[in-house]
């Protein structure tokens, strides 16, 4: 079994090392990426082929991780060229992932990785006609889960999630916030810890860390909202409001 | 130890089947009540009073369990009567707790009910000069748990915990309610287990429940934006654009 990645950055190198450890072979390349990636790519001992093209053309799946505002252009430019599966894993909208599956076809693969990548407790999620043909990496450790057959699914689930966890760190940011303000702190995570669990007193914490003063979450709930406007009977501004928490220091 | 209700609804039923159980004598008023409310003070065995007035005035503590709406005229009208402890148990705003606060004076104490009184695993907070004397109630099978020594502490605190959870089930209405239109519910529930928990299959589900089509709710949303108005650096818009989640039906 012989992977691909375009792109080489934290998903694909995390990926890679349960791969390689599993059997699996792992071709990449490093030709004009940065002196990070380059030493990535030796010290996994991936085998580093002089392009990207190549690397399209050689293997059995080939996987796109990279900056979602790439995703689009490597789904054009490599995607067709590979005569087997094109998996795109990119943190991508609905939208953009339709668009790739236009321009792929039949071999693409919807994915959508939920869980810290880092320490291999993550799911990766498949909609698409091919699904299937990626599910065999669970031989070679990974977890994976296939929701349908319809390519779009994997990141509408995404999104899905990211509305509920955006969401409840927004409301922890605010509500902790004003305890802050009413010297309540304390006496706050104590109630809560009674309704949601003691795994809340740590959960909590670390959601609020992850979340203040992270513009990166305020474009992704830009992006959201804008995918939300085809549906009826949704609240919309409940959503795109909490973008704002994100924008401030605690 | 005796404890008088003023009112004899739920909650306060409640709080006496148990006190009754563990030897502490209640007393009330059925004068002018309910047929219902008559029947469960006889079926209690609660000292059935000739007027509120006689129940302020033979008790050690005097407690308030009514809807929110009456909780400051009878804090006006029997708060004063007692020379003992007067315990505001009500549903109101820490704007009405001060209110009613400065009429009662020194033997007022704050409280707040959390989780669920029928099935006795409720915790009652309380804050005030004069908590400490009501904490006796733990002898006869109460939980309580005592904030502070500051009048208002209790319900604001509730005011707090009440933001997030009723957050959280806006989100769940929102986010399952776009789960459905895309036919992605079940697959949305077993994504998110995975982060928030087992607890969180059946929690998700009574919470869309318990918060669909409440307007009840709604107005809780509109008096805590109320509140939150004399605070700096909240987001206002995310906590008041939460109230029209619970205004349709699911």
């Amino acid at each position: 079994m012989i992977v691909g990645f375009i792109g080489f950055g934290t998903v694909s190198s995390s990926l890679s090392k349960i791969l390689i450890e599993n059997g699996c072979e792992i071709i990449s390349s490093s030709n004009g990426r940065s002196l990070k990636t380059k030493e990535l790519i030796k010290k996994l001992k991936v085998n580093d082929l002089n392009n990207f093209n190549e690397v399209a053309k050689n293997c059995d799946i080939l996987i796109s991780a990279n900056t979602p505002s790439k995703a689009v252009d490597i789904g054009k430019n490599y995607g067709s060229l590979t005569n087997n599966i094109f998996l795109d894993l990119n943190n991508i909208s609905p939208t953009s992932t339709n668009e790739i599956g236009s321009m792929v076809g039949e071999n693409f693969v919807d994915g959508a990785i939920v869980g810290n990548v880092n320490n291999n407790k993550s799911v990766i999620y498949l909609s698409g006609e091919k699904a299937d043909k990626i599910a065999i990496l669970k031989d070679y450790g990974l977890s994976i889960k296939i929701i349908s057959n319809r390519i779009g699914d994997a990141s509408k689930l995404k999104v899905l999630r990211s509305i509920y966890t955006k969401g409840v760190s927004a409301l922890l940011i605010e509500t902790f916030e004003i305890a802050k303000q009413l010297n309540l702190e304390d006496e706050l995570l104590n109630i809560l810890v009674i309704t949601e669990g003691d795994n809340f007193r740590n959960s909590s914490k670390s959601r609020i860390e992850n979340s203040v003063n992270q513009l990166r979450k305020y474009g992704e709930v830009e992006e959201i909202v804008d995918f939300l406007k085809q549906f009826e009977n949704v609240n919309i501004e409940f959503i795109d409001s909490m973008k704002n928490s994100f924008k401030r220091k605690f």
